[in-house]
């Protein structure tokens, strides 16, 4: 069923968010995303229909109310996870749907790919002289926490580099806790590599709290570029992705598929470092 | 007309934000109000048709297509401004709303005191010796500007101060820029009250790349607390609200309008002094 049962637009796209609704006025990427999205439908009087709820489970519930009650031309599903039943349910129900990040059969996805900005991001760790390296992680369930933790073992394998790799999950609590145990370490890294701005920024408070200098002690390069990021002291230097322009690519497959049409294959906007404050030579 | 043709659930409350796309993942506020407005609908399975447009014309508009089409079983109408022009249309299409910030009629409203957060921000100023006091403002056709303003104006005359009153409109952009400019003053301020904390942070960057210590040679009081707030070099100094809580508050007035009323009269979380490390004594 796609629609109103009379086939007529529903006027809406459906974006599902399965996180702790207090993490979201925190993190900056979600909001920005979705701006994105609604620059592209807000030219076709679309809007987005925002859901946020706090499992998976929640979540295809909702994709199943919104199919019966015909109440979204389409959805965007994000987050691809381990063992993700989230496409399955949708081909069943029959709700066109766009997949962010890793592709399932035949739905349409719009593409990221991770191993290049991680061998960048490593490059300049190794290239300043780094050798005791740390990443705080997304939660491990999600693919492309995966994708980085594949590429960043197998990049810092070329430079027998072994990395400490530690499991956050977004907030500032995680990226605090797990920065102060890392500097803790018989070896401490001398680099740490964040998978967002909130983690990243939270974790120089953590370091300077410690009285460990950024860079001079510890260098910290972020995910995702923001506000936070450009107005750290000292300003963080990121993997800076358009957010804004990743929303837009997406609308812009939806609009095809609710066209009816062939939906082109998209990648996002590529991860590119942006070098500011936070990385300098490893004090080692 | 109330919902879909049938006078069943939509499933959604509407909710058009009317500035400019590129604003929305910067500045946390909309988003944490979002998910607090989440939490409670979702008890109720109800999402947020969320709608981005830049101007107050395109959301009337949106507010007549979705009463036209049944999309919507309510609307969350913010940023009152003079010659709110959207009672009236709401009125006329029959869409059941909830106003949040200044009243309408018979509307119902979620209000918000402005006057005793304003007062509560010039003492904390007027206590540690400033004289000299600046304020960076949202919007002026803003209703909740125009309160602020005017309940400065007259906390300043008690004390026989007259500030400094710039417009900005949340940017980080307008934040660092008129900071700058107040700096370059025959008189500048010693202390600079913002109205969000982007503005507030950009400011804060703004001084200290003119050389001008925070607090040291400029005090600043943000509005809204943030992630940006609780992590600047030095923290800032905030007016705090509970955007969370206003969030449910206002999907709680949403929820009685929905069944059927009556809905109670609410106030948003009054904002308090969160006093960090961005104010101190005036160097005059």
């Amino acid at each position: 069923m796609t629609g109103t049962p009379g086939g007529a637009s529903t006027g809406a796209v459906g974006l599902v968010l399965a996180r702790p609704t207090r993490l979201l006025g925190v993190e900056p990427f979600f909001m920005e995303f979705i701006a994105g999205i609604e620059e592209r439908l807000a030219e076709r009087d679309l809007s987005v229909l925002l859901h946020v709820v706090s499992a998976q489970d929640a979540e295809i519930a909702a994709y199943r109310r919104w199919a019966a009650r015909g109440l979204v031309d389409a959805v965007v599903v994000v987050n691809r996870t381990e063992d993700d039943r989230r496409p399955a349910v949708l081909r069943e129900v029959g709700l066109p749907a766009v997949l962010v990040g890793e592709p399932d059969g035949d739905l349409p996805a719009v593409r990221t790919d991770d191993t290049a900005p991680i061998r960048a991001a490593l490059e300049h760790l190794v290239a300043a002289g780094h050798r005791a390296i740390a990443r705080v992680t997304g939660p491990a369930g999600l693919l492309h926490t995966q994708a980085r933790t594949t590429a960043l073992l197998a990049a810092c394998a070329e430079h027998g580099v072994v990395p400490a790799i530690v499991e956050g999950d977004y907030s500032e609590e995680s990226g605090a806790k797990l920065t102060a145990a890392l500097l803790e370490l018989d070896e401490p890294p001398t680099a740490v590599l964040y998978d967002n701005d909130v983690m990243a920024v939270a974790g120089l408070g953590a370091a300077k709290e410690r009285g460990v200098e950024v860079p001079g002690g510890l260098s910290i390069i972020a995910w995702d570029d923001s506000t936070l990021c450009r107005l750290a002291t000292p300003a963080l230097t990121t993997m800076s992705v358009d957010v804004h322009r990743f929303g837009e690519l997406v609308a812009e497959s939806v609009l095809e598929l609710i066209a009816g049409g062939p939906v082109a294959d998209r990648w996002s906007p590529a991860a590119v470092l942006v070098a500011r404050e936070s990385t300098k030579a490893s004090p080692a």
